[in-house]
């Protein structure tokens, strides 16, 4: 019986999941709260329940977010089985399927966000910059852990190389939702593996 | 007396330069016409001569910042008193600029609408692609000039290295829009210029 008990915090967390989804596609600004309460059939009283407002409901989302994916970056990148370029290979692959099996319509929550900064509320810019420096230190940690290995050369700056990861996997990535096809990230990846690393 | 009357086409074109402007900035989905019209002091009914539809609109938009952006880009990259890969260096300072201008809250118009195309009419997605498929030539044929020059390894691809240049350009203006500064611009070409073609 106890399974039939929905409880309270199963509501919210359906909320920012529908959220998640539909922000990974389309932008903030332009995104209602009814549809999205229209699709998890959950009624505007209950949502003010959870959240404060529209913009408490995008701070949840940009938290969650930013915990998934960084769960999905240490998957591969802390893959010891494999090299620390490996790796990083390894995060594309999986990415790249990512958005295959959406047929290329979702992105990165975190670029699309980015893109729209001007529109959105204050609070969101700090919370996005302070995911993107996660998955920065997190992308430096193995390229460090590459130099160790000798599959990149000493005089490399991680920091930068990891930031300049970033800007470049969300072009990409923006791209691959432009053209479609998974064509920008091969190119990406391809670019940046063997110029910077393979040396 | 000629000049105080109006074309019809100084209209047509005030609402253009009006909607890029705001399309730099924000997305197109969560623009209304009303604010532009607002904004240029149009009524309604000139809108209707001008354009059959929002659609109609941000077609002629995007040709014009098209246009506009490939102008910008030669004026570097044709620079013949530079070396080929000196003229990247100057589009960069030049872009820099413009975006300081703007306080960084304006973007490249075609990176937003990409990071929104899945909400857009389908028709801007051919447009998108091939403007940027132009500035990617425009690019290409300066590293070409690049490799002749001996700046550039001639085993390098220069399509595929102009395409890698504007993925994560784009990554690079959308992050300098969310830090409000021009850091992610002059890591990016510090990356690229030196890593890419200094060899």
């Amino acid at each position: 019986m106890t399974k039939l008990i929905k409880k309270p915090n199963e509501t919210k967390e359906k909320l920012i999941r529908a959220g998640t989804a539909i922000l990974t596609e389309q932008g903030f600004a332009s995104t209602g709260i009814d549809s999205i309460l229209k699709q998890v059939k959950v009624p505007k009283g209950s949502f003010y329940y959870y959240f404060e407002s529209k913009e408490d409901f995008g701070i949840s989302i940009i938290k969650y977010y930013a915990q998934y994916f960084a769960k999905k970056l240490d998957q591969s990148l802390l893959n010891t089985d494999l090299s620390p370029l490996a790796r990083i290979y390894d995060f594309y692959k999986h990415a790249t399927l990512g958005m295959k099996k959406y047929q290329f319509r979702r992105g990165c929550l975190v670029g699309n966000l980015g893109q729209e900064i001007t529109m959105l509320p204050d609070s969101f810019r700090s919370l996005l910059i302070e995911t993107l420096n996660d998955w920065q230190y997190k992308m430096a940690t193995c390229l460090k852990e590459a130099q160790k290995n000798e599959e990149l050369a000493k005089h490399i700056n991680c920091e930068e190389l990891a930031e300049f990861f970033w800007i470049g996997w969300e072009g990409a990535v923006m791209r691959a939702k432009l053209m479609k096809n998974e064509q920008p990230l091969t190119l990406f990846i391809k670019q940046f593996l063997p110029s910077h690393t393979f040396m």
